[in-house]
């Protein structure tokens, strides 16, 4: 290591120990071990353009250990992101740029929202793959337009989680090329040194995943790592992990203990590191003239590959004007004329919403080439399958079907980062019940508004003979309880093509969650609201006849069909109803009053039915509504049985609407 | 394999692919591919009592590929755990024993509920480690009173799963005793052959971790089944994983296909296999005399392994009569008299809920030596250790604390096994943002309805600095819409004490979530109420002066203080505000309603205050009632800061009292 090299390093971690110092709050040890590593990546191999954060082709950094933000936020500074010392200053306050842990869409540069661990790693797999797909659709020979690699950081903390290994087991599967991660081997945890709990023999893991392993013995040796990124720039045909054997708090008094993770050093400590390290005492924030010149290059350098690459996309651009325009589309988000053209409508009859979605992907799949995904190994279940567009490979033609295995959490955070990248429009599918698997990851996907669309199946006990593990109760009211998430529970195939209508037009997350078991088709001639209804969240699928209602029912999903039941049963007793379909809370809880009054007239008893938890459905019961729900886990047994013996049956919504409008039902039970 | 075994491997086998037939619903592939090592090690290794299920020292068995539960029902059936052929015949349906995942307490001989994917190890893990603390604490030279193996059987599926993998990794590093897992490595999932998604290395990733692996080529192989066996008996000082190389649908025409995974093989397939494997057409549900005669004689044989523990637990008695006592108790689930006494009451003062909770941790461990547990690496935040009581270990002494590691899914799935084994009385604890890694977990132990007791802490955007990745905003809701799981948000130090003392005396799971903040102590003279008011869920924590208030404010957790502060004000304004705390919305509940109308009288207006998601607040706010919560995800900042810029104040809270009032405040904004 040069003096300058080791005076770069040192600015680096200086910034993060005065940030962290400022703020009174944070984490130093990460960037005093991690820095060289983190420079010799952004320094000699990161193609990035400070000026254009969003130049579709640069390289991806991703900080999988969110917690080291401050070597993050430092980089951004002296690299020139337009990340002023002043931000730097307001580490971890209100309002600033500058956060606890790194949030994509808030501060320039951040790829994507970091910090509950191993998801990082999930994304940077994801963003390889977006990579990766955008690659083998536009690139023609000669004329690379899509060549840029997806480096990582990560912790111990992101390995021991389960995520980090389902993503490196997938990784590793699919041998994904142009993926490099950096793992800063400290051996310290929060709670002390990883000998505590974590012992494993890590390089032997990842060869057993197919990964290939480099082991750097000395976290300072910036010539190694530069050796070992130039092998993985060689040999881009497998994943890398590279890993460094680092000291956390590196310099400090605090070295390799715990007390250096996530507590500032104090102004003692910092003044022996500083001391240590031979770094000026003062000023803090200190960045030398020189070291910021020689970051500084960065903006040139960043310049011209994006000039270069410019002028390759302009050449591009003549060849091939059709393509170009069309990466022009995908990597803006945009949708091409005519995109839900072939949308299916379906006259009365019977299927399962999932069918109806399987329909209605397959008639979007070759008007939307970006439209990719798969199920974690539910797929013949769920339904979810690009039928005849193969397989998502780096062997042969790359396809459009991911098989994510049994691995839910890191699926999610996969499409999380392919969505994070852009140009593609990504999705993920299992059984409803198993989005517990992956909560994680939609609530990143919510929490970084990425339009990350996972269509579920087997949304209720409805599914039957599997049993309460696999029938979901309460996952409708957590789902809905999550900020920024939209959650459709069409009613019949109609409502669920409509919901995929919408899905494409939200640029933040959404959930389907679609029947196992068939339910009457919604036709058009007998239901025109339909088509416009869905947009609205809730709507009037069936009215009195004078639109002056005794009751009104409110259901979701399969359970319309029993609001429509009871409807016809109560107009038999002289009890004019109004059944509303509600596929959405969120959507319609965003129109405006008016129009939700309309739906729902205040002070008309009313009943609501979802085979679920109740949690959260007095919102629309109102007072003295009844609310028929599931304050149980389900059972095991044929899927109408089930639904009949937890009382979800027309007789039951005639008795609470009787029940609701404060009369006993004539001749009922 | 001589004929023998193979027609009582073809029993287990067939019975399987009826029940299969009959209900026309679950999944034949595993019973028969794994029907052999099944046969194997529950002929020959198991050491159970099929007249007594709960003999403490039993073996455990876990079918983590809970799918194939017809194999367990068969085994359960032919070793007479009283699990008659009419159940078996009953298979997958409504109020049958024999439901479509195994369920615990509701099947002889079941030990933990199964089916989502991967919990099986974490809990088969859990399992051992209850043995070695029970072993470690009770057992003296020549009197082995617990010393018990535990077996699971998975599926690739187990093996994919995250969850699974922090199981393995954590199991590895403590090195545990007594654990063997069987491998039912088919080569075949759901969606297709296993090359689709999964092609590492198994045995050299479970010797990374530090396991012992066999690897059998042939899954018919009897004597290479039992000669691995054999040696895990042998060398039990690490876990084993065996992994079997079988066939999916082994005999079947769908041999080796993804049909024969979950979709019975239907009439012609069913003759075709039984040919195939030379077994009687008819009758169905065949059991031949000399395979039930074999297979029974594990009822004299766990009758006198039984009987055998019996003398020697005497023997015990007569030497170790108090620790005999102790056993006794434990692995019934009392509380010894005076268990609580140390218990702390706290005068005024200042103080977070998560250091009340841990000196009622340190209070109770004393006098609960079967209270043990750990955290997923923040033991030094959450401040749950049990200070100088060593770490659970499997060398040297075996103390009480367990560093999980960053894995939160498996601790929890750990903690579950360690419940359903009974004699411990185990916690797990994390940041309460990161329930969302163990909801799969967490939701396991609501249906099974085992005791795990969950503590964790930074409770809510008070947290500050670390921001919305570590935030929780939803959590709460997402909780108490789950069934059968009691969550517990105190107020205080006073009320997290008497939490405490209730967790304990619950038999389902519990959670806490502890403010990292210090929060104003309610102290007893000033508030009567709290000692009493917890178990009730909410109660009158201060009242106007009259008993008949104008408004009435509930709160919970930190938020009690905001609706304190807001009563004094109101006060000022001659306003009578009542504030009620409520700890437990589940504990409320179960209060009848002359109690519930006592502590919220209806038709007085309501203000409801909680730093959290405002899903399903309409259920206490009731009609008019002005709900105060959050409707977004937090940000990072100081905790007081990020309290009052998203709205957590008193003057809010007034402002609100008089809004549900219908009144305008005077002098307010």
């Amino acid at each position: 290591m040069t003096a300058a090299d080791d005076r770069r390093i040192n600015t680096l971690r200086f910034l993060a120990v005065d940030m962290v110092e400022k703020a009174n709050s944070g984490h130093p040890g990460l960037p005093l071990g991690a820095a060289p590593m983190a420079y010799v990546l952004w320094d000699r191999f990161l193609r990035h353009n400070p000026k254009d954060p969003a130049w579709p082709d640069r390289d991806r950094f991703v900080l999988s250990a969110g917690h080291g933000s401050a070597l993050l936020y430092a980089l951004l500074h002296v690299t020139g992101y337009g990340l002023g010392l002043e931000e730097l200053q307001q580490f971890r306050q209100y309002g600033s740029r500058t956060p606890g842990h790194p949030e994509y869409g808030h501060t320039p540069g951040v790829e994507v929202t970091t910090g509950p661990l191993g998801q990082g790693l999930a994304m940077a797999v994801g963003l390889a793959f977006a990579e990766h797909h955008l690659a083998s659709r536009f690139n023609r020979p000669d004329l690379p337009l899509v060549d840029h690699t997806t480096y990582a950081l990560c912790s111990d903390g992101d390995l021991m989680e389960g995520i980090g290994s389902e993503a490196a087991s997938y990784a590793g599967h699919l041998g994904v090329h142009r993926l490099v991660v950096l793992y800063d081997d400290n051996r310290v945890t929060l709670d002390g040194p990883t000998s505590l709990t974590f012992t494993e023999d890590i390089d032997a893991r990842f060869r057993a995943y197919g990964w290939r392993v480099a082991a750097i013995s000395d976290g300072n040796d910036v010539e190694a790592i530069d050796a070992a990124l130039h092998s993985a720039q060689e040999q881009p045909d497998r994943p890398w992990l590279i890993r460094v054997r680092t000291h956390l708090g590196y310099g400090s008094p605090k070295q390799d203990t715990a007390q250096a993770h996530g507590e500032p050093l104090g102004p003692e400590a910092t003044r022996a590191t500083k001391e240590k390290l031979g770094w000026p005492l003062a000023p803090n924030f200190l960045v030398p003239d020189d070291v910021r010149e020689h970051f500084e290059q960065a903006i040139p350098r960043g310049a011209e590959l994006q000039r270069n690459w410019q002028a390759l996309f302009d050449r591009y651009r003549t060849a091939e004007p059709e393509l170009a325009r069309e990466f022009d589309r995908v990597t803006t988000g945009g949708l091409p004329a005519d995109w839900d053209r072939d949308l299916p409508v379906f006259p009365a009859g019977s299927m399962a919403t999932r069918d109806a979605g399987a329909k209605a992907m397959q008639a979007l799949a070759p008007r939307l080439p970006e439209f990719i995904g798969g199920a974690a190994d539910l797929s013949t279940s769920t339904r979810t399958v690009f039928e005849g567009m193969g397989e998502f490979s780096y062997t042969g033609e790359c396809g459009r079907n991911f098989h994510f295995g049994v691995r839910e959490n890191t699926m999610v955070g996969m499409v999380n980062g392919m969505a994070a990248h852009g140009g593609v429009r990504p999705y993920a599918s299992s059984f409803f019940v198993f989005t517990d698997y992956a909560r994680p990851t939609i609530r990143l996907a919510a929490l970084m508004q990425v339009p990350t669309m996972l269509a579920f199946t087997h949304d209720s006990v409805a599914l039957g003979e599997d049993g309460p593990t696999h029938q979901p109760v309460e996952h409708l009211a957590s789902l809905r309880a999550m900020p920024g998430m939209v959650v459709f529970r069409p009613a019949d195939a109609n409502e669920t093509v409509e919901a995929w209508r919408l899905v494409f037009q939200r640029r933040g997350p959404s959930l389907l969650a679609l029947t196992r078991q068939k339910l009457p088709v919604l036709d058009a001639a007998q239901y025109p609201a339909v088509r416009a209804g869905v947009a609205r969240g809730a709507y009037v699928l069936a009215d009195a006849a004078d639109g002056r209602p005794d009751v009104v029912l409110i259901g979701t999903g399969s359970e319309v069909q029993l609001c429509l039941g009871a409807r016809t049963q109560l107009a038999a007793r002289q009890v004019r109803a109004r059944v509303v379909s509600m596929p959405s809370w969120e959507l319609f809880e965003d129109q405006d009053s008016a129009y939700r009054d309309q739906v729902l007239p205040p002070g008309i008893p009313r009943v609501t039915v979802e085979a679920a938890s109740p949690f959260g459905w007095e919102r629309y019961a109102g007072p003295g509504g009844v609310i028929i729900g599931l304050n149980r886990f389900g059972a095991s047994g044929p899927g109408p049985t089930v639904m009949e013996k937890l009382g979800f049956t027309v007789e039951r919504v005639v008795q609470a609407a009787f029940q609701a409008m404060g009369r006993s039902a004539p001749g009922g039970g």
